[in-house]
């Protein structure tokens, strides 16, 4: 979409551009993973970012399916939301001088990103159905269940452990 | 925070790092709110960004509250996360060229913002309760609760005929 144009003239055009918006996102999360897996040192929870890009590669793939479905050219667009919760990830990851810390650290920035996630199928899921289009609406809700079960995950991992070492740190 | 220095070292640090995150986008949100306001035409989402803008003061009061019980001086750090995602609801507000279809945009981009805030603040309430502060984490526990209810009200405000409205205008 251009800049200081007014491309968005419907819902359709409404949901195709935020359709863009995720699929960039999802793209950057997935360079994003591995470098998170990297630092983390909790052998789950590099364990569970490994098996969250597996699901980021599928959830693109989802996406393509999408577009096709309608009948759109699958393609990104900038999403300021999603470059500014990774760029905040790895500022805060740089500024941590503990492991069980960082670990913690990166626990919070994925839930930071699984929340943007899960905020944006739910309103595509929603829009959608209000376009008449169950089918897209059925494809992007397998993607927003495995976000949100990544996100339960998530605290479960801090709450069983991770949290514990952190503290302990002090 | 200073750039390229390590300076949270424990998780107590952490803790003061993402209530200051949290500090400046609460702050940064209610700047944006007056806009959002203004970009509004249903009467009931103008009133909903309205009464939201008051809760968000609240909050801000909130968080000085905490600031204070743990011995801190409040202040904010950057947060890119908050900047992209309001950056992100202004560019979109921008492009849409029907009034519908931007009350639709526009809940969107306020959930998002919910769905941020609501993240962060889940993660301050365990870490408060790690840290042996029960009396932070239930100061943070309002707020998170307002935060959630704002994200349903929005949500049935789509549901009830915000969506219905934006559909119609293609």
């Amino acid at each position: 979409m251009g800049l200081f144009s007014k491309d968005i003239r419907s819902m359709d055009d409404l949901f195709v551009h935020t359709l863009r918006d995720v699929y960039y996102a999802e793209n950057r999360i997935a360079r994003a993973l591995p470098e998170m897996m990297e630092k983390a040192s909790n052998p789950q929870l590099k364990e569970a970012f490994k098996s969250h890009l597996g699901e980021t590669q599928n959830h693109i793939a989802r996406l393509e399916d999408v577009f096709r479905m309608h009948g759109v050219e699958a393609k990104g667009v900038d999403c300021p939301a999603i470059d500014g919760i990774i760029d905040e990830t790895e500022d805060v990851a740089g500024e941590v001088d503990d492991k069980t810390v960082l670990d913690a650290a990166l626990i919070a920035s994925a839930q930071a990103v699984e929340h943007y996630e899960i905020t944006r199928y739910g309103t595509l899921i929603a829009w959608a159905k209000q376009l008449g289009r169950a089918d897209c609406a059925s494809v992007l809700e397998k993607t927003l269940e495995e976000e949100k079960a990544t996100d339960g995950k998530l605290t479960a991992m801090a709450e069983r452990g991770v949290n514990d070492k952190a503290a302990a740190a002090r």
